[in-house]
């Protein structure tokens, strides 16, 4: 906990501490009576965070005159401790839900004031109640990080760790995850996981559970909920998806990216559309696609994480020095050039003076073995070196993603996954440029952009 | 002229050249009849295109049983010759449109059937006749140029060409440019070209004009509308606003982006609206801001090209090697990290075994006198330093772009400006971080997100 220090004054001169129940009296004569939550994020620090009987959360502003009253002392909470074992009764369906750091389960640093990621299950458990009427919950942590420090060993360590769950017969995994770097997470799960028999639904949170605004709650409630229920055997990315608290959007793990440093629904569909929506109060689900792999617990998961980590993105620009890429050649054992419109990069076929093209330097990386591959700095949108020059010229040189619909970071991660496997030229191409786990999609939907 | 071979031979066996008024008269009895256009791009090479009375052009793709016949000998066309002089008689606004290259002024290469850019005012009248109700029109070509051959000595000739216009007196200028990297030069021009009097309206096409779906006409019709009418003396992109052919929107130069590689709606305004609509048949122009320097050709134009070209740009990504940044910083004198989430880049506070910190390389970086900046790879959105551990790690460290909504584009191209006034780490940082032209917005606009 760390309220602002006239706040924690105030709490401790009347006896009261996290997990009692309180009564806040407003100057105006307004109560609120509920249980005091932990502060686990920064946002108002004047505010103070009630869970109210019908389970809700809200953050309470203190103001001059307001009084606050004990009620009565709550038990002591425990929370960094143990696993939530149980749970596979075979009543109702089980979730087992994993976490991987971030937003959604941070707390305030004392000494600082800023985030930290802290999970645990009794946090989890105490502040949403209302999960283990979704579902029976197991849970551990795998790691406090934040997801910035993310990595592709880390990405094996969860892939690992879901198929435990899978194993152990759960009826899907949700993995609570930082939102930053959660797309490519959710990408490279959807390659080292084939196969799946249940659903994989990563979940984070933009803001956290001590502002009036934060998505925490109903992100996870979606997330469990299209764990336990849904028909989605896939790896998923559940989270908010409107400006109103009506409902969350699951999106195909290769074909989604965070759209936004801040927004709650920041996390949108890339060329297709979300598999779902989900309904978390009316616990509903209305799907949008048929194309996924429906859920049977018989099936058996395909793991594959061997992955080639060394792979960079390289973002092409007017004024990008050619030497840049060979840096990149020296450093890494695949690159992924973000380009512009449909794959192009300055090659100068006619001949500017103030031009410098990138083309040899391209083909000399691919002669001495290292794979370039394209993805479109536009984000959205399909690949096609046919139609200009410049597109044909790097096609000629033996540039990988001619056809191919996919972000920057999927592009990359497929390339380590891919680079994993092979180091033969021939077969990097014809595998990068296959479908694998929905990266390429075979055709494009017309709301697949900006919705 | 590049149409299919069997096309070619067809009209040459009956003596037609490009400018010939011609009949096609379909095999079920319906005619076309209109003047053959140059082909100039690689669409479809079946579909010959014809301009009809209306002003219209059509792409005909020719059919077995279809006939051909030649109406009327045009004028010879003049397609590489001159500038279009005059223009300046005071009755209708005049406008000046400088070439600067892509496919609205694109051509097919004969020998490979690809597109190249080749620009000539002959062409464009030809070609749109409808310009001339419109405005009284200027013309040349700067250079004949695929955008993603841009460079910034490009940018600074454009900048020095508009002004010459607008002290020729002028009532706006077009700037046709590939798409690829129009929001890059739109930006240099912002920085470069300050107090404007009149219009700079950057105008582009996704797809040529052989094509039915072609956009060139519009875009061009709505940007030479908008330059010689609207009040908006800005630096500003024109472009197709929806799937209909309706309108154009402008959005402003520094808060733009191409966000899809092919869809003609593909350029979108980040983080606020655009300026305004624009509707070229019903030559209209609603306003949907009103923050904009309002025309006044007595105002004096600020010139500033001077910038320093030598800046990259860093794509941030799991995996990330510290090396692949002090490459960057040897082989550039300013960096931009295109960093995750709120401002975000590995930091690893949590001393995780796996995760690789950037810290001490970006801060050695800045301590050798070489600028970081950051911008959000979500594209959409502010940054904010202030949130997270990490933020305030980098914020400490001297990184630049704490609240700042720019995008990874925009944050380079200011970089190179400003590096171009001073090597001073602090005032590198103060003018970066203050707003010179709407780059940084002061408000953060709702619908400002994926509209």
């Amino acid at each position: 906990m760390a309220y602002a220090k006239k706040i924690e004054e105030l709490i401790s001169s009347k006896g009261i501490e996290v997990g009692d129940e309180i009564e806040v009296i407003r100057k105006d004569g307004t109560k609120l009576r509920g249980i005091l939550m932990p502060r686990i994020d920064l946002g108002d620090k004047e505010a103070i965070v009630i869970k109210l009987d019908n389970g809700y959360n809200v953050g309470v502003k203190l103001q001059e005159g307001d009084e606050v009253k004990l009620v009565s002392k709550g038990k002591p909470i425990e929370f960094e401790s143990m696993e939530i074992e149980g749970g596979i009764s075979g009543e109702k369906p089980c979730v087992s839900i994993l976490g991987c750091g971030g937003t959604i389960a941070s707390r305030v640093e004392y000494k600082t004031g800023a985030v930290f990621p802290a999970f645990s299950p009794g946090d989890l458990l105490f502040s949403f109640p209302r999960l283990k009427e979704v579902a029976e919950i197991r849970g551990r942590k795998l790691f406090d990080l934040l997801s910035e420090d993310m990595t592709p060993q880390h990405w094996k360590i969860i892939a690992e760790e879901v198929v435990k769950e899978i194993e152990e017969g759960v009826d899907g995994v949700v993995l609570m995850h930082g939102t930053d770097t959660m797309h490519y997470t959710s990408a490279a799960l959807s390659f080292m996981l084939q196969n799946l028999p249940v659903p994989v639904v990563l979940v984070g949170a933009q803001r956290s559970s001590d502002r009036g605004s934060s998505d925490n709650e109903m992100n996870l409630l979606s997330s469990v909920f299209f764990a336990a229920n849904s028909e989605v055997a896939e790896v998923c990315v559940c989270m908010h998806a409107s400006s109103s608290d009506d409902f969350c959007y699951v999106h195909q793990g290769t074909k989604v990216r965070k759209m936004h440093t801040s927004r709650r629904d920041a996390f949108r569909s890339i060329n297709v559309l979300p598999y779902a929506k989900v309904w978390y109060l009316e616990r509903k689900v209305e799907y949008l696609r048929k194309d996924f792999r429906v859920r049977d617990k018989g099936r058996k998961v395909k793991v594959d994480t061997e992955l080639n980590p060394n792979v960079g993105i390289v973002y092409f620009h007017p004024g990008m020095k050619p030497e840049i890429l060979e840096r990149y050649a020296e450093v890494y054992d695949g690159i992924v050039i973000a380009a512009t419109g449909l794959g192009h990069v300055a090659t100068n076929p006619f001949e500017d003076k103030f031009a410098q093209s990138l083309l040899p330097t391209i083909k000399s990386i691919i002669a001495s073995g290292v794979p370039v591959v394209l993805a479109p700095q536009t984000i959205y949108g399909r690949l096609n070196f046919n139609v200009y020059t410049t597109g044909r010229l790097l096609k000629e040189a033996g540039v990988i993603g001619h056809l191919c619909d996919w972000t920057p970071e999927v592009a990359m991660v497929k390339l380590m996954w891919v680079l994993g496997k092979t180091r033969d030229m021939k077969k990097i191409k014809e595998l990068m440029e296959t479908n694998v786990a929905g990266e390429i999609s075979e055709s494009s939907v017309y709301d697949g952009f900006l919705v």
